[in-house]
């Protein structure tokens, strides 16, 4: 059995959004028990993680590594069409994903107690992303 | 057809330990022939990666590379309740990742000659982890 | 419904080469209209991203960042057997991904307009490459 939506999200500019409610409730829909949950930004300067739920200050501190890794404005880029933060969120989306999959089981995501799912945005202005998820299992 | 079980591991602390065995296993159980493995880990101090299987000094190097993206203690985190390796682990599980899949075919995982699956433990203290592995196809 | 097949890629050296038409290829074979197509290298010194497909820029300032995260001929790196770009091919690999998963809808791949996927090369030498692509759903 296939089960796949859409989902559309508003983000502020750079930030993690918090998408685990939204994801549980399309496997909700699907109606499947048992399989994978798969979800997928369109796009190509935000992108997904999973990351502890409890305290802020870890999705505050995965910012302040990504900044380092991938800086802003960085004299070493060529690609600045969009502005300084245009390739930094290009970096940004390759070292985490556009896509990732959790276990389904009992007719919800099989997370564990602090895992939460994230989109990230790594533009400065905010933006509408498109998402796709998938179910598949029986 | 969908297949799933648990799979609970032991880690020492900090290191990368082969888990190809057991996830082959889990495909055998299944009874599968052709479709895809996906394990994941329920934390967000570990993570999982494939790398080369043969040269220990890779996973050694691997870490070496990580001590300095993700360093542990590094002054800019502000979230260590957990000890100077806390954050270093968030970090270094978000630069990985919680799930991957393997292809399936003729029953087994189709990884090349060189390649291994590692859970990889992030935090310095031995820990329990719990893994749930998927196998879905025909 | 499960299809699976294998793609064979010769590259050039360290490159990125688009293979979306090659797994939308395999996509259209598989006759599946909804699921995931699951891609996969079996090797680990070359791994798989989606990133943006207008500006070649982008690519090549996603190799100017790994440059800096992963030199080659790193001194603190123990294993260089195969020369300078060895170990730096393993990291590259790790901190990327040998498989990532993109939704099917309508028979197709429901990438967004800029989104391309490519096989990373992370070698100097050109290799051939091994890729199953494994086609999920119904």
């Amino acid at each position: 059995m296939t089960y796949q939506t859409t989902l559309e999200i508003a983000t502020p500019g750079r930030a993690t959004i918090d998408i685990t409610a939204a994801v549980n409730d399309a496997v909700a829909a699907s109606g499947l028990h048992c399989g994978l949950a798969h979800v997928f930004v369109q796009h190509t300067s935000c992108s997904l993680t999973i990351t502890e739920n409890a305290d802020p200050d870890v999705r505050r501190d995965l910012e302040t590594v990504m900044a380092r890794l991938a800086p802003d404005g960085d004299p070493a880029y060529r690609h600045d069409a969009e502005g300084p933060d245009d390739m930094a969120a290009h970096v940004r989306s390759m070292l985490t994903a556009a896509g990732l999959s959790v276990p389904v089981g009992g007719g919800r995501l099989l997370l564990g107690t602090w895992q939460g799912i994230y989109l990230w945005e790594h533009r400065s202005a905010p933006h509408r992303r498109r998402l796709v998820v998938t179910v598949l299992g029986s």
